[in-house]
């Protein structure tokens, strides 16, 4: 389905609000080997302040540059337990968000913002506790000039997004699960983690990974050789 | 006026002292949208700690690649209450500045560094309470071998900055105000932040900037429309 | 002497221990000017917590993209006091190592890893106090199909290390010592570090460098001119 | 529909050959205008030549840093008048594609590919008349490991591309049109074209665009002033 | 000075002719030598088709990101002879100028356009002998919404370009010759050209700089070693 | 070995000439691939003009940001046949080589330049058939003031190279062959260019790799399957 820019999806199917809390305790890595190493943004985006770990439904805004104007737009979709997710429609490092729209964002419940583009007053959202996620921290504001979209598909920081997806960030980076697999993942996710512990009590007693994962065999025949 | 390379002017016009410090209360964010929206460094500038805020007045230096000798040279320029701006004539990320000439810097009254290369011993600098901004961290140091200037205007990570303009760095970036308008930029800095106030309580209580700000009607005639 | 993929190297010449624990003393910067500015590694290697300075002997270890199946290889050659250097055959940014590996590693002895690549699970890794230098920080995991090499030559963000070389590595970035220059090295970075003592209290007195280091007159021999 | 890793989907709807091949007279700065802005890959993607404009329907594939296996999975589902557009699941700038697997594209019928990634072999590549958008030129052949997928929604350089969507390229980028309004956009990209020669005429004799688009009214209202 | 944005100023004082067309016989280099090595752009500004080399007058534009609006409003004040020098509020690569713009600037007497941004229509602009120096190639359009200004001092990819400044371009780059130094600038590239052949004829005869330009001793004095 | 720098070697061991004419037949990425994929420099690396292949035999040289001192010094250890591999000893674009230089090297029977950094003069560079390869093209001149080393061993864009070892550059990028290997690596490649042939016929006929390599069994064992 293809939406012309201009166009505000008011209705959309939100992931599980179950497994979306669920793979917040997991955290980004666990989650991401657990969907299979798919949905992962890129490592440029970054949290503007550390150890913030959070999981939400995403409401998707798609921007112009140096142009802010949807973000207003967007603020009236959230629902509590949201995490606002924007992608721009060319590169752009400009501050889209500030305290006063953080305000607003947190007034309507939402977790946490995602964006491909820049935030700005990143003092003050600490002092807030709204964690933001993007590519730069810039001063520079945006005009309201032009119209995007509102929960259409995006693509932020080379991951597809649709609305109502799950997403985890933390400070590792960030994770885009479909609102379809949300449980399913969640499930993958508390077995991978389930059976770490195990793995590291091992390690830490000195065990090899080479024999605790018995790799010894597949790397010699994978040509591995020894030498003094 | 064109300055050819190896020029030191003593004597410069700093911008008005209470303007400086008025500046320096509202941040980076709120002067650069004061001042129109110019004057902004590149996003590349961060501060070598987090929540370092300071205002000064730009003395200017303006260096070769891999050479500090004019750090020497610009500190017996400092008066109490600059801040030191320095560029490079080519990119270059080597650590110019560490802790001998920020205590160097520091006896003068500088208040900060601004850099468009790089800067070394950064623990020491942030216990010594030495704030830098700068494009990168590198213990490389460098020679002493060819004369740059001091207090010339220079471009400094994308801003122009004339020696005396005032200069406003926190975590949000770095800031050039002209030391023309800087009483001008701080009231309405001033002006600036007293609206705020009022919006953020409003945003706080749930009202959002679509009502707040009237933006339904122009948002409709530019052709957005809701979808279900 | 060239060492084709798929060689382990198990006994290597490590620089003197004395040596390596006092180059840690000095700390990058300082360590880098007394080996005679060489040996640094790129800017883009950062510490993904601040505070940490380590120094130790090199256990080198060649990867492929998106492979760190000779993760498990090196932690066997590991030996106390040693810091493990990665690089990979390719540029990559993906997590090669998370807080299990980091168990392993640290269960061996080793007190830190240098990666040319990405890491995960940076909020266990500081947890546990298992210091990292990358390039990123990525949740991206790894496959291990691929044999690489330990403790050959190998090139790590720009700089050479042969295995048993002293690593220091701090807030300012990262410098290979090669083995054979350790003491020496130890001991002009020792004689630098007393002579800072003295040129500290001077500056911070007042007197500037210009002064100092009577650089006055090669300054003005150098074409450098005051105007007011 | 989310597609776990592994997946060759056989069957694809195929945007219309002739609002395909029609889209490829206008070139991809008059189809991203006509399509509403939307569908750009990033600027980093360039041919490896001059000269070459290519459209074609986007046969997809997903491939693993450092590992083109799928390479060889993709070509068995290429048609006439298709383009091969290749996405990585992290950052990698390998040579994924050389003149060997050009040649069997060549002989499946494909009309160029596009491949967030690296290629190689351009010199070949060119004297075969087979072009390539790539975001690197890369000698570093690849593995052939592990399993990616084919002709399921991918991310390419930061566009959505889902396979048999029409793809345009030239030496101005590269643009993805869904399936669906391929003939849509065909159409709006020719009365667009229809327009630009008689304001090219126009122009060419001297007038502005201030008189021939009557900016001067608006601009003066936008606060725009003139000063001697 | 200080102009805020939306100011266009009609009256500038243009480098001397005669200079400028000397300038631009030898080349981008040279004069970066013969002005003391400074006014260099960045060297991500690249011609977009080989082989031009043009030097001319600047008028120069400040727009915004994503907003092209003021190229039309530049365009009215090109006289013959001058280049138009380009710079946005903040980092933009979208596609500010295609063939279009180029009718008109070149019907004004326009001899190139240097842009820290993109251009596109690159095929047509290298068909009508139209040459651009800029930072990237898009297809991205932009919008006519936020005023900038025409004729103001500008910082372009890290230069200061004031109006009237004498601008030479090749493919080593893009130098800035402020107005008042023209001549002076071109006579000493004239002086340098001049010495340059005759050291060619020695160089290609196997004189070594070394010897040419007495360096032994130089050398040796800065404890230059030779081994065998 | 360590060696201070200040150090000249005179006496180098070459790679076996023929072995390095074999080499330069058969192109970057075939040795590449020879060699077992090591050695490869960095894809920032790029040629200054198309077209060009040498290969030859590294005289090295390391320099200083902004410094090309050490670009004479290398000139007089210049033997024909070889080639010259210039590092920094910290990232610059600088232009350190020019006509002049290049003349020069010429004359002294050098084949190429690569180097990590910049190159201006291109133009001419051209005009002369020297080709090179570089990080960036740049007006930007260098000065003379500090010594570097000639012939010691350095780190070239990411890749170690020795003094004699062999050099193969094209569009494809650079590669360096160690000097002890350089006759095996190139019957290396002799064989695989013979088998190549075969294989560009089979797939121009159609054949698919998955059949010419046997695929299908191993990809279905890692899990690929086909949907409709």
């Amino acid at each position: 389905m293809h939406y012309p820019l201009g166009t505000v999806k008011r209705h959309i199917q939100r992931a599980d609000r179950g497994a979306v809390e669920q793979l917040g305790l997991y955290g980004v890595a666990t989650v991401h080997e657990a969907m299979g190493r798919l949905g992962l943004m890129h490592t440029i985006m970054r949290p503007i302040y550390k150890g913030a770990r959070v999981s939400g439904t995403a409401v998707t805004v798609l921007l112009h540059p140096g142009d802010n104007w949807m973000m207003h737009v967007v603020a009236e979709q959230i629902q509590p337990g949201d995490i606002v997710v924007a992608a721009i429609t060319a590169p752009c490092t400009d501050g889209y968000f500030g305290d006063l729209l953080a305000t607003s964002f947190q007034a309507r419940g939402a977790r946490a913002l995602i964006i491909d583009a820049g935030v700005r007053d990143v003092v003050e959202l600490e002092a807030m506790g709204f964690p933001v996620w993007s590519r730069a921290i810039s001063a520079k504001g945006t005009i309201k000039a032009t119209v995007g979209s509102v929960n259409v598909p995006i693509v932020c920081a080379g991951a597809a997004v649709n609305p109502g997806d799950a997403i985890v960030a933390d400070d590792d980076g960030v994770v885009v699960v479909p609102a379809s697999i949300a449980q399913q993942v969640a499930d993958a996710a508390a077995a991978r983690e389930a059976l770490e512990g195990e793995k590291r009590a091992k390690l830490a007693a000195g065990v090899l990974g080479l024999d605790m994962y018995n790799m010894r065999e597949s790397l010699a025949k994978a040509g591995l050789k020894y030498i003094d």
